[in-house]
């Protein structure tokens, strides 16, 4: 009598929080500094000085019921004029306040927007490896999602896999670079093939796909690797961006959209995605937390921390015989298992007190994600147990 | 190729929308003064002063990881545990913990409560005058808002026109006491009535029909009017609660949900909860302000400043000639247009600067909304405007 799909949705515990949940159990066991949990993508360094600044300030200066009270659908005005300025100042573009839309945390851009441009029958193509709750969004607005596999040797786009699998029912494609699980940051090489690729045809099926450009990671890169940013490649584009990672913020949901105004029908499609928003029971972003974002907008958490874990795990591993594609922002390595099945992997690595992520539910057999989201201590801790892990399959060099 | 019907539900400007546009545009003509705005629902009084004060404390309390990190989707246990505690002694019910589902405010409490329960071909019941809201939320789940008539003179349930509404589709009925827009609280005796259906028809379909309470106005009533609280006379229940009126946080988007333990299966349907919150983006309710409301839980805004601006207005609004139910609750009125067409009537309120709502959507024609969430003052000023507005339809007596 009641939806089974939901109903497995909610029960389905996932992957990541079993392996959490028993590293909480193996904690009180042995201690928590024993324990080497490497699942969860929470950030590990607090947001800036200057969060705490602004709600404090705000607090102070803003009356109660115009800080609390309801902003219109979209988001507050000056809010929004403050993200379009910040971003046309970082990435030389021309947003203006009227294509922002501002959302809930980036799930809620990607649902949203998803179901702005759904209609019956459609397909969504990503590439793997990818964040698991797609295929949940995109099914979940009526629509199927189609994986492309990558390139194994850097996880870059297959440009032959992509054609192939693009069809007159691509509605979109979603991109998320920096990337969760692999850290990859797609190439402008990458970009523009698949901007190349979608162009051609939209023009040979007449009608518009749309690239929806899930950057959550966005400001998560190092050693001055530069993103591409979308709205420079191709037209039909959605931004969704989140505040979560760059200022530590995941719990607040606090993100936005940008709709390009060079978008195919754009106001309409902006209206849509309005529509979409109040269909899916978004009255409006968390108003504090829209006044705070503006505020400390062009800030970030200190990520440095972030650069030091990636180096030490990538350099660890490698000398330890361990296969990896370096990653260049977020913060997840995603190796290749030392055995076939990555869960038969990840059982023997726990053996070793290492909580990893098998690669299954990201779409890529034979791998495990590492969050190097922790404190720098924990992977000095445990480099040793990964060297063991790599002596049980004497792949030692 | 986007959804039309997104596309319409963001482009359709709400009336509401439009009056209180052409309201700020007329209060710029002629000073803010000399408008008597009754259009919009937004909390005119400041949340109390425990809500800066639990901000200011948590933040000093908590570290920036805990507190602005995610929590459970559920929300954070704590939290859940307070409000049921506090549930518990205020309504002498049995409510745990793993009942509770925080939630982003009350719309995002009713859509993933649809969302939870809908199959193909559902239908849900409302009475009228309704949120029109409910309309989109059902529509949008893939099911069907079926509305009954209540009662002219009282806006309580007609138990002969709701028994014929019900089918073998009926999934759900929805009631929302205290009222928007009528301000009615549905009695004891409407609700035993209701809940006498609901069983019988359960019986003779052998299925379930669910009762999804949409609260956020429970706390504000007046004349120690009480309240019938679901849970004991219905199992099959939903409790959607928002904290947007009780506390003035309107913007802030933080509520919850209570899956009835006694419900048939409460389980599975918790699940199919949580799955729908999954499925439609709501990754967890924002943190800080779970731990906020939790700090403040049964405390209320100033709402002796909505009793005396009701008895202000129903007071001088009789002796005019107006007809309108008394409201025990919420701050709206609901009153009889002095013609047919409300929305005629709406157009010669604004020669006198009046405000006011046709009550159309809410499905009621020929009625009007005054939303009383305003200054006093503002009512004082407006009192003088109402009475040339009843001499111009001489019903004055």
């Amino acid at each position: 009598m009641i939806s089974e799909y939901m109903m497995g949705l909610g029960k389905k515990r996932s992957v990541i929080r079993e392996i959490f949940e028993y590293g909480n159990k193996r904690k009180q066991e042995i201690g928590s500094e024993n324990v080497f949990d490497f699942s969860l993508g929470n950030p590990s360094v607090p947001a800036p000085e200057s969060v705490e600044r602004a709600i404090r300030d705000i607090l102070k200066q803003e009356e109660s019921i115009v800080l609390h009270g309801y902003t219109s659908a979209q988001g507050d005005y000056k809010v929004r004029e403050t993200i379009a300025n910040y971003v046309n100042s970082t990435q030389n573009t021309k947003v203006v306040p009227e294509d922002i839309y501002m959302t809930v945390g980036a799930a809620a851009s990607l649902t949203i927007s998803i179901k702005a441009i759904t209609l019956p029958g459609d397909e969504f193509i990503t590439f793997t490896p990818f964040f698991p709750e797609y295929g949940v969004f995109v099914e979940s607005a009526g629509a199927k999602l189609v994986t492309v596999a990558s390139r194994e040797e850097d996880f870059q786009v297959d440009f032959h896999r992509f054609q192939e699998a693009i069809t007159p029912k691509t509605k979109a494609v979603i991109i998320n670079s920096p990337n969760n699980p692999s850290g990859v940051v797609f190439s402008e090489e990458t970009i523009q093939g698949i901007c190349k690729i979608l162009k051609e045809k939209q023009k040979e099926y007449g009608h518009d796909i749309y690239l929806i450009s899930d950057e959550p990671y966005r400001e998560l890169v190092y050693d001055d690797i530069k993103v591409p940013y979308l709205l420079h490649y191709y037209d039909n584009t959605f931004v969704c961006y989140s505040f979560s990672k760059s200022l530590s913020l995941p719990g607040e949901r606090i993100g936005y959209i940008i709709v390009s105004n060079k978008m195919n029908q754009a106001k309409d499609v902006y209206a849509a995605v309005c529509g979409a928003g109040r269909a899916l029971g978004y009255v409006c972003a968390p108003s504090l937390f829209q006044k705070v974002v503006a505020r400390c907008i062009g800030q970030t958490a200190d990520i440095s921390v972030y650069k030091k874990n990636r180096d030490l795990l990538v350099d660890a591993l490698t000398k330890f015989g361990f296969h990896c594609v370096k990653p260049d922002g977020a913060f997840y390595l995603f190796v290749k298992a030392l055995e076939e099945d990555a869960n038969a992997f990840c059982e023997k690595a726990k053996k070793y007190e290492l909580l990893l992520v098998p690669g299954d539910d990201f779409g890529c057999k034979g791998y495990v994600r590492i969050s190097y989201c922790v404190s720098t201590e924990q992977i000095q801790r445990a480099i040793p147990a990964f060297e063991k892990l790599a002596e049980e399959y004497c792949v030692k060099q």
